[in-house]
């Protein structure tokens, strides 16, 4: 280990390190090494690598070579500086900074102004011409080095601090005079030397120690920690430490720092855009005591360092080759970068830039298509809260489907209909959704639930209809027969106005106006694509990512409606059409009902002859919407207690309307109630015990399928059967299908292609199917039932456990809403081995939740599968997804 | 297929098959030829193959060769009888029997008397000199023929004869006179002349095909084809047809009839065992006109016939090396033996006369292993209804859990207790069980349950204490809050006594005695091993199997009291101790209700605290009774509202206990109820949210292993996590675990040698099992909710679906009772490849239902798992099948 470095120095033009060294010098370090090689002018100083931090968190010490090679660093940089490490003259300050590999801001310490001491604090005074400024400074840096490295607690500084504030009588710390200050840096050793039992350091060295070490220490703050898990950053990478000559920008009018970024982070166009302050130190921008001024201000203030940063801000951008976040301070005319970054920016920004890029030849077209981050293409989708209102947030849920909408709370669907009927902007307020709400959730323009979590019935309902909600909002009681709900003090009765914020879980008392997002505005035909900048860019990408995938994109659309939603984002076909959604529309329900309350199989009959000819005239627009394209149908899938009502006041309706006795309803209601409905009474098995509903589904799809034929439109029908645990059970049900696809066929003279497949979403299904791939002709995985059978969990359930599981690492990811790729995702591949085995080539997909999420589509790309389906919303998402696995080898 | 050979004959000494041919020619056909081989007298006759079934359904026709291959040995026949078909004066008579390669009695059909015509029945009325029995017979002929072959429903036939009879003033068929036997005849052939269009066949080659198709097609009737659904049958293997010359035991006091068994096929013991009849035909024993004599008496009445009967009889068993079930026939004198098979026999005559065969040099001590149906060995060990009762059945339902008791119906746990408590003997009746009602159960003698299948919660539990129990009983309703249960009917009144037989599934109303089987009166110590020759046989032929075995057997046990019975029983270990079950005992679940209404983990310590003492000393007492032997203790699995009541009242005296308002309780209640509770917050993830429940459970099994240790107890303790998902939740688990082992072994200074393991019942476990592997020192699969999990199939919700599901062959068996070894077994194999992967030689073992299944116990085998763990009673059986297991190469 002894030949091995630890420490990496630039300054004077010269680095030992580059931008490619993120791994060992951080981001941070990277990027100053690099800015020093190609000529920026940096302060100059040296990294200790991110390896340093691992070991010392490890053994609780760091390599005993360092100290040397420390030593000898801290020689460059008082060579390169001119000046000396604890010197009383012309005293070199640094700053200690963390700097990982990835950026965590605000997660861990920084310390600045090191080496102050009682004798270095003079030499500042002198040298700045300002001794208050030194003495403040000797001031923050006992503050905060006492709090960071001795660990005394911040209040005790800040009582001082107050006490100071009011013998003085002043308001502001920066009305403290020098006098007052350097009786405070007193008073502050004092402090130190009662709590930790010893004098605050005055030694340069260990002061540089003394930082580094609590540097180190902050990579396990909890804050830090909580941050890595959420962002998905392993533990054991580790920061590196930057030490830094401090460079002042507030050593008079010719000084000053600021902020930066070459393009607009907020909408991508090509202007620098920034803000600065003259004679200030960074922190003063940050804190907000004083109003920044706009970068362009700068030429008339600094004008020199101006046309400096412009030139610089030019050749970072062209050198890094992406929009720059630049940090900089101007020192008695000079300028100085202190760091620069990629910077962070919204979707409809990294559209933009990327597609500018790409036309301004600085980047490829694959450059682009992997530099937009596919989940935050959902922002431009959705609508906005138009800015600059105010309104009292009054609680906070998971935002569980992006958009906003305001609306009067009600608390029933009935209610909800009623009142959308008569013109009402509603938003429907549950304990939780379940199917029967449905016809109120299609006409709210929001759902708030005070349970479930980020796939519950309402969050995927919602998502998949993309439309706004918010749930599983903590300490909310609804109260749906007396109409509120209460949250804290507040009470938000029938009829009041709230806001529903779906992409940060905000609901708001009150009608905040909203605004379709421009996208939007394009796709629905209100606004024209080529007054839509965002539009033209969101198009131009997902045109480039098309080009390089090989994952084809459907959608799940169970209506009409969403399947021409889905075409006009560019889905492929429908990859789920859930012919249970149709159900509930109107007085289909009530078909349905009498089928489920038949004595018999003629009953049953009876009821379904009713339901056919609403579910082929679906089936026959949703084949229109998707001309040419596939149609994958899944016959009924939900438990029948879905479908009635478990009210009181409902069943007693619904039995006078089907002139039953209310006893004998309830026997019936009784009778379907499950254990665990989750795995009860569904899917193929309510096809094997009911082969009527099988027949009457194909026979609506076929006779669909020949009239749509008829009038021109290219149909490509898919018939797939859910739940099936064995070969048998499909070949049961492949035989009645084939069986109505002869009669209804045959007598129509009418050839239709057609496939049988069926949904893999049972461990069982997926460890036997090379027997099932010998019945069905394609598979498609039904990731969310797969997920809650693999791993044993109840997704209505997991809410009271399923965090503390992802919090504590148990689990990698919440794996209803990334694939859980060791388990669920090993099932997979098992499946599609032996799968294509018996059957060569075989088609499939998945369609679950996680077809629209991009880590998942990235798995679903390598394991060989041919396409993901996602809801409407989420195509463009999965477009670029799968351009970006494609891409990534 | 020219010279493919479809008939083979006997006669005369000499045949064309064997006994080896069992597939080819059926049971009856290759026994037949057999005994003709080695000298047993037997009628003359051939066999048309199995395989001809099978072509003549698939084909609707038989192969053209086949007319002549019968033609050749029809004249065979002739000659070897001296008798010629359809002759006038010497008729030879035939049967038509099916017979295929496994027994179905009584299943298929058979035509006796062939060729009978208006004109060999002539011969016969001369040759028997006895026309009234030759026109009788003619009589039934052509009803049998009229009904198998041409359909005429059976019903007319029986109106003629009806009429006959009233006509005749006679009130037995067998008071017809000749005459009117002869008008019977004819208006017998009118009747088929007007139901089929056309005259009785006279023809005799058209007779003898007529019935040889009728017997191919009974293959598919409807009870046929259930009986091999339910035995495991396959259905395509076809039967075979027997065509054997008639012999007539009715032909004076010369003749007889008879069946019997080479040992007792009840108790096993060795002595010849029979019944007959003199002058009478097979059909008149079963019958049951006329009551057989004992076969003893055979040696007055045929002395000549029954000294060759029992030389034969000797012979065969001697030859078939296994208890035979003889039919025979004296024809004049001549004794014929129609039939030979092995008999069915009770488990008790099997154990006998396997350990007799094998003392008196028969068969060796492996085939001996072999032999034993090991499923049937429950029979022995529950009480039995003291034989020669008689008492209404008033219902029937699922056979759950073997034994019969009775006792006054009783219809809530509680009264259960308190009339227990009084003296009384209690059988619990409601519509399911759950854990409350567990201090019933323990006190009842029995359960009856209206709902709920094989392994509901009544049938496991009951199964596992080794008490009886007749569950999901079609039709009845149980009111426990009026306190009776309908059926039909009957009402039974709380007080009223009932018998349950869980053999069987028959209620019956009133007391029947029962007494406890031999074998439980040795092991309850009542009854001396030297006066009980069925224990003996039992004794042995488990050491046997012991020696051949490599599989340990282990209990499921949760009391000392179950440990002891296990120990006596041969368990070599406890393979789940279901630590929860004694939550329920006493006053210890207002401990654990205090636990889970508790506001914090402080309070819930507290109430921890308290349950503490109380598990600490069930574990010692387990130890104890497990001396040396391993310890397995499951970590609490069930979700926390099985421990909670859901009735109004019990609420009210609950919050009263506990000093909660009802409303307080009542919302703890709702806040714990979940959708699918099967998947929800339970095992693990409660361990995981409330840690201090393993701590708590840890300490009291290590305390109570220590102070096993110092009285001189070799403990051998295993703790083992429920319901882990991923290897980072074992891992934090199993630090919890440790640390209360350092602290607690530390401070009593006492070294344990204990191992940490894990339940793989989730899918995603098998899958990451080579993780798992890492941190867990052994795996006990769950195969219950394996079964659960992979299949997506709720054990409580299942009944609706899951009969058909076997019926129409979707799955082989019911994959609770079998374990489903596509699908769970290929996830165990999966798991045990990986996990040894990782750990070399881990052991691993089962510890679900599947535990004491024969079949089940065969896959472990061959898996390579370390051992089988079931409830105490069906130990003997887990070790006899794990004897077989390994024999059966």
């Amino acid at each position: 280990m002894t030949n091995h470095r630890y420490v990496y120095f630039f300054g004077n033009g010269r680095a030992d390190g580059t931008r490619e060294m993120k791994a060992l010098l951080g981001g941070k370090g990277a990027n100053l090494a690099e800015m020093t090689n190609i000529g920026v002018p940096v302060p100059p100083g040296f990294t200790m690598t991110c390896e340093l931090c691992a070991i010392y968190l490890k053994q609780q010490t760091y390599p005993q070579e360092l100290r040397d090679e420390v030593a000898i660093n801290l020689q460059r940089l008082e060579e390169v500086s001119g000046k000396a490490f604890g010197d009383a003259e012309n005293p070199l300050l640094v700053s200690v900074r963390s700097g990982g590999a990835v950026s965590m801001p605000g997660m861990m310490e920084t310390i600045l102004n090191l080496v102050l001491n009682d004798i270095t604090v003079e030499g500042l005074a002198r040298n700045s011409g300002n001794a208050r400024f030194a003495f403040d400074s000797y001031r923050r840096f006992l503050q905060m080095y006492g709090d960071v490295v001795l660990n005394v607690p911040i209040q005790k500084f800040e009582h001082l601090l107050e006490a100071k504030r009011l013998t003085q009588g002043v308001i502001n710390d920066s009305d403290l005079n020098e006098k007052s200050l350097r009786t405070l840096v007193e008073e502050y050793k004092l402090l130190v030397r009662h709590a930790v039992g010893r004098e605050f350091p005055m030694d340069p060295v260990e002061q540089l120690w003394g930082a580094t070490e609590a540097v180190w220490r902050s990579w396990m703050l909890k804050k830090a920690v909580d941050y890595r898990r959420v962002n998905g950053i392993p533990d054991d990478i580790g920061t590196a430490v930057n030490v830094v000559a401090m460079v002042f920008g507030n050593m008079g009018d010719d000084s000053g720092t600021g902020v930066a970024f070459t393009r607009d982070p907020s909408t991508g166009e090509r202007a620098f855009y920034g803000e600065f302050l003259v004679n200030a130190q960074g922190e003063d921008v940050v804190a907000g005591i004083r109003t920044p001024l706009r970068i362009e201000r700068m030429s008339e203030l600094l004008p020199d360092a101006y046309a400096e940063l412009m030139q610089t801000q030019l050749a970072l951008e062209t050198h890094f080759r992406d929009m720059q976040d630049l940090e900089f301070t101007v020192e008695r005319g000079k300028l100085y970068l202190l760091q620069t970054r990629n910077g962070k920016r919204t979707a409809a920004a990294a559209l933009r830039i990327a597609r500018d890029m790409v036309d301004e030849g600085l980047i490829t077209t694959h450059e682009a298509v992997m530099r937009i981050p596919a989940h935050q293409l959902d922002q431009l989708l959705h609508p906005v809260i138009d800015s600059g209102q105010r309104a009292p947030v009054i609680c906070k849920g998971l935002p569980a489907s992006p958009g906003a909408a305001s609306g009067i709370a009600v608390f029933d669907a009935d209610t909800a209909e009623q009142r959308a009927n008569r013109g009402d902007s509603v938003i429907l307020v549950r304990d939780e959704t379940t199917p029967e709400d449905f016809h109120g959730m299609v006409v709210a323009r929001a759902v708030l639930t005070s349970r479930g979590g980020m796939t519950s019935h309402a969050a995927v309902v919602c998502r998949g209809m993309g439309k706004c909600a918010v749930v599983g909002v903590q300490n909310m009681s609804v109260d749906a027969e007396a109409r509120y709900f209460r949250v804290g003090d507040t009470t938000v009765r029938e009829g009041e106005w709230i806001t529903v914020d779906g992409a940060t879980g905000n609901v708001y008392l009150g009608e905040l106006q909203t605004v379709p997002s421009e996208v939007m505005r394009v796709i629905n035909g209100t606004a024209r694509p080529d007054q839509a900048p965002t539009y033209l860019a969101f198009r131009q990408v997902l045109e480039w990512a098309d080009d390089s995938r090989r994952l084809r994109v459907r959608a799940n659309a169970d209506t009409p409606k969403d399947a021409r939603i889905a075409r006009a984002f560019g889905a492929e076909g429908i990859g789920l059409c859930r012919t249970e959604h149709m159900f509930f529309e109107g007085d289909r329900i009530n078909a349905v009902r009498e089928m489920i309350l038949a004595h018999d199989e003629m009953g049953r009959r009876r009821a379904l002859a009713k339901l056919l000819p609403m579910q082929r005239s679906d089936f026959e627009a949703i084949f229109e919407a998707m001309n040419g394209f596939p149609v994958n149908i899944r016959l009924l899938d939900p438990p029948l207690h879905e479908f009635l009502p478990h009210g009181g006041e409902e069943t007693k309706m619904l039995a006078r309307q089907l002139g039953v006795s209310r006893e004998e309803l309830l026997r019936v209601v009784d009778a379907l109630r499950e254990t665990n409905p989750m795995l009860g009474h569904r899917g193929a098995r309510l096809l094997v015990t009911y082969p009527e509903i099988t027949e009457m589904q194909s026979r609506a799809i076929f006779e669909a399928a020949v009239r749509a034929k008829r009038r021109g439109i290219v149909v490509k029908p898919e018939i797939m059967v859910p739940l099936i645990m064995s070969a048998k059970e499909l070949s049961h049900q492949r035989a009645i299908i084939e069986d109505v696809a002869r009669q209804v066929l045959g007598a129509m003279g009418e050839p239709i292609d057609y496939q049988i497949g069926t949904m893999i979403e049972l461990p069982r299904a997926a460890l036997t199917a090379s027997a099932i791939a010998e019945v069905a002709e394609y598979f498609s995985f039904g990731t969310n039932d797969l997920t809650q059978t693999t791993l044993g969990l109840s997704r209505d359930d997991a809410g009271k456990f399923l965090p503390l599981y992802v919090e504590y690492g148990m689990l990698p990811d919440d794996p209803f809403q990334v694939l859980d790729q060791e388990g669920v995702g090993k099932l997979i591949r098992i499946a599609m081995e032996s799968g294509r085995k018996t059957r060569p080539g075989m088609k499939a997909g998945i369609c679950g939740e996680h077809g629209g999420d991009p880590k998942s589509i990235a798995f679903v790309h390598r394991t060989g599968l041919d396409y993901v389906s996602c809801s409407p919303f989420r195509v463009p998402i999965a477009r670029l997804a799968a351009g970006q696995a494609a891409l990534d080898v």
